[in-house]
C-alpha cells in the first residue's frame, strides 16, 4: 500500500507514534519543537513518551478499534520500534499514513527476510546465513559454513537477547537450548570484524537523502556503550561508502524517515551489514548536541514532508549510555563542562535497562 | 519566607510551573531531559506548556484550594512569567517550595518597587524615575526631570504595552490617556542609549553564579526581534561588568534560578538597568542551540539544586523571533543549514503574537 502523497504537513498537524519508550519520547520532543502535536499509542499507562506528548491512547496493539480511532486523529503515523505488531501498523498503512512503510517493518522484523532482502534485492553485503528450524538444520548449517558462527532467533531479538555464539560443534546443543523453544532461527557466519560502525540516515518524502557521518560504536555485554563522532581513523571515503550502502537499502524499500544501518568493518575496510533498524537509533543520540538537526527531528521532518536540513555536525561528541544504576550519578555528571544529560523518566533502574545517555561535547579541532 | 534547604532533587521529582505559555513549554522540555516530571498550573485548557508536560491543573490563579492541591504534588514550584498573582505564588512560598522566591516576584511586578530596589538596595544604576498617580504629578515630574521622558504603568506592562514616550509637555495629556485609567504610573527619564543588551544569568541553590556572555538585542515595534551572541564589538570586560551587576541584584534578592537583566548601554559604555525579569527570557532563547547548557535547563538545574553547568557557548548564534505570520515560512526556513526552528504550538497566528523563534548557528570564528 503506497503512502498518500502529502504536502509538507503544517505545524499544528498531529503525528501518531506507535510505541511509548524513550525513542518515542525524544521523537515527541522534536515534533513539539516543530509545532506538531503528538499522539502516542502504547499498551502501558504513562511511560517515557506519553509524559511529554499531548495525547496518549493506552490500548493493546491488537485492539483494532482503538487503532482505527488513533489513526483517525493523525496526519501521519510512525513507529519507534520495529517489533510493533505488523497488524497494528497495517491499520495506519491501509489509511495511507504509515511512514516508514509496512514493507520496512516486515523486512526488519525477521532476520531471514532482512538479510535476504539486503543481499538479494538491495545488493549489499551481509554475512553468510542460513535458516534453521531445528538442531539438525543447525548442524548442517555450521558444517557447511564453518565455525565460529552465531545462532539467532529470526524475530524479537535485541541487545544480544535471542542469540548465542557457537565456537565448536559441541556447543550447538547448549546454544540451541538457550533460545526460545521452537523459535525459527538463522545461523550466521561469524565475521572477524575490526570494529562496529553505523550509519544513521534519512530519506525524505521526495526521495532526497541525508546522512550523518560514520559512527563508531562500542558494545558492553551486548548493549551499546558508546558512540563516537567523528569515528576515529575514518576516511571521508569510508564514511561516504557506508552512507551509499544505506541509501541503496532505503531506496529499495521506498523508505521515508530515519533508518539506522549497523555494519561490521573488516580489517581491509570492507563493510558488511549486520542489521538495519527502521527507526531512530541509539547510535544516533549524539546528534542532539552536535550543532546539526538531530536524528529525532530529522525523522519528523522526513515523515512530515519537510526539508531534511543539515546533518553535518559542528561539534565532536561521545555518547555514553546510562544503564541501570549509572543513572544515579547524573548530578555529578551535570557538573562537567560540555556534558549533556538525557534521561528517559523511567522509574525503576533495573539491571541492563537503558535509563538515559550523556553526550560529551567538544569543539571540532 | 525562606525556601526549604533542599538537597539536589533526584530525577523523578516533580517541578511545578505557574503559567502555561512558551517559556513553560521550554522549561518542561528541559525538565524532561533531566528526568523530572512537570506539573503545569494555568487557567487555560491545553496551551503551549501543557502539551509537553506530564500533568496539568487547569484552574484560576485565585483558586486557593486548587493551588494547595497543586503545591502538594510538587517538590519545587517555579513560575514562567512575573505577572503571576502574588497570592498564587504565596501558597507555594508558604510551603517553602517557591524558587525564585516571592520577593523577586514582588520586586519585578511593580516598576516603582523594581527601580527603587535596584537603585537603593542593590546599588545598581537605573534611569531617573518618579512615581506619578495623575497628570498633575506627571507634569511636575517631567518639569523636574526634563524631556524626553517615558511614562509607564507600574504593573502588567510587556512588549511596549502600557507605555508612551513624551517628547514635549503638550504630549502629556494624550500619553496619559493612552494608558489604562487610574493605573499607578512612573515617569522615567529617557536614556540616550547606544544599544540594548541583556544578561541572562543564574544563581544556584548554594549561591553559585553562572552567566552567559552579554547579548545584543534589537527590538521592532517594541517586541524583541533579534538577539545576537556574541554581541558585536563587545569587550570581555563589558560583558563581565554587566554580569557582575546582575549578580549584585540576584544576591540582594537571595535569588535562585535564571534571571534576565536588560540594560541600556550608553555611548561611553555605561550600563543602566532597564528592567529585570525573574525568569527565563526571550533574549536567552539562542542558548538552546549554542553548545552549552540552555537557559531553560539552567533554570531547572538551579531550582533543583543541581550544579549549574557550563554557560560558555561553543557556537555563535543569531535568534530571530517569529511574530504572527512569520511562522508560515518555517518549512522554507527549515531548508537553510544551521537553522533551528522552535515553535510554541499556538493555534492562532495573531498580529504581534510570538509564535516561535529561529536560531541561526555558525561555528565560532
Amino acid at each position: 500500500m503506497p503512502v498518500k502523497a502529502l504536502d509538507a504537513l503544517p505545524p499544528g498537524s498531529t503525528i501518531g507514534i506507535l510505541g511509548g519508550g524513550q525513542l518515542g519520547r525524544m521523537l515527541a520532543a522534536a515534533a513539539a519543537r516543530l509545532g506538531f502535536h503528538t499522539h502516542i499509542y502504547c499498551p502501558d499507562a504513562g511511560g517515557p513518551a506519553a509524559e511529554v506528548a499531548g495525547t496518549q491512547t493506552q490500548a493493546a496493539y491488537d485492539d483494532l478499534e482503538a487503532l482505527h480511532r488513533f489513526t483517525k486523529t493523525c496526519d501521519v503515523v510512525t513507529y519507534e520500534f520495529e517489533n510493533v505488531p505488523a497488524m497494528s501498523a497495517r491499520t495506519a498503512a491501509n489509511a495511507g499514513l504509515l511512514r516508514p512503510n509496512a514493507k520496512a517493518l516486515d523486512v526488519a522484523q525477521d532476520r531471514l527476510t532482512e538479510k535476504t532482502f539486503i543481499r538479494d534485492e538491495a545488493g549489499v553485503a551481509v554475512a553468510d546465513f542460513r535458516a534453521v528450524d531445528n538442531i539438525h538444520d543447525a548442524r548442517r548449517a555450521v558444517r557447511h559454513m564453518g565455525l565460529p558462527a552465531v545462532i539467532k532467533t529470526r524475530r524479537f531479538g535485541y541487545d544480544g537477547k535471542g542469540q548465542a555464539v557457537i565456537r565448536a560443534e559441541a556447543d550447538l546443543e547448549t546454544a540451541f537450548q538457550s533460545l526460545p523453544k521452537d523459535a525459527p532461527c538463522i545461523v550466521e557466519a561469524f565475521v572477524p570484524f575490526r570494529r562496529e560502525v553505523s550509519i544513521v540516515a534519512a530519506r525524505g518524502a521526495d526521495g532526497s537523502h541525508a546522512s550523518y557521518p560514520l559512527i563508531e560504536n562500542v558494545h558492553k555485554n551486548h548493549i551499546l556503550h558508546t558512540s563516537t563522532i567523528p569515528a576515529p581513523n575514518t576516511s571521508a571515503a569510508l564514511s561516504a561508502r557506508a552512507a551509499e550502502l544505506a541509501f541503496k537499502i532505503m531506496d529499495k524499500l521506498d523508505y521515508i524517515g530515519v533508518m539506522a544501518t549497523e555494519f561490521f568493518e573488516l580489517e581491509d575496510g570492507t563493510l558488511i551489514v549486520n542489521e538495519i533498524a527502521p527507526r531512530v537509533h541509539n547510535s544516533g543520540h549524539w546528534t542532539q548536541d552536535a550543532g546539526c538537526v538531530d536524528q529525532f527531528e530529522l525523522h519528523i521532518r522526513a515523515i512530515a514532508g519537510w526539508p531534511l536540513g543539515s546533518t553535518v555536525p559542528l561539534l565532536d561528541v561521545v555518547m555514553t549510555n546510562l544503564i541501570g544504576d549509572d543513572a544515579n550519578k547524573v548530578t555529578s555528571l551535570a557538573a562537567l563542562p560540555g556534558t549533556f544529560i538525557h534521561l528517559y523518566g523511567k522509574n525503576e533502574a533495573r539491571e541492563g535497562r537503558k535509563m538515559g545517555h550523556v553526550n560529551q561535547v567538544k569543539l571540532k579541532t
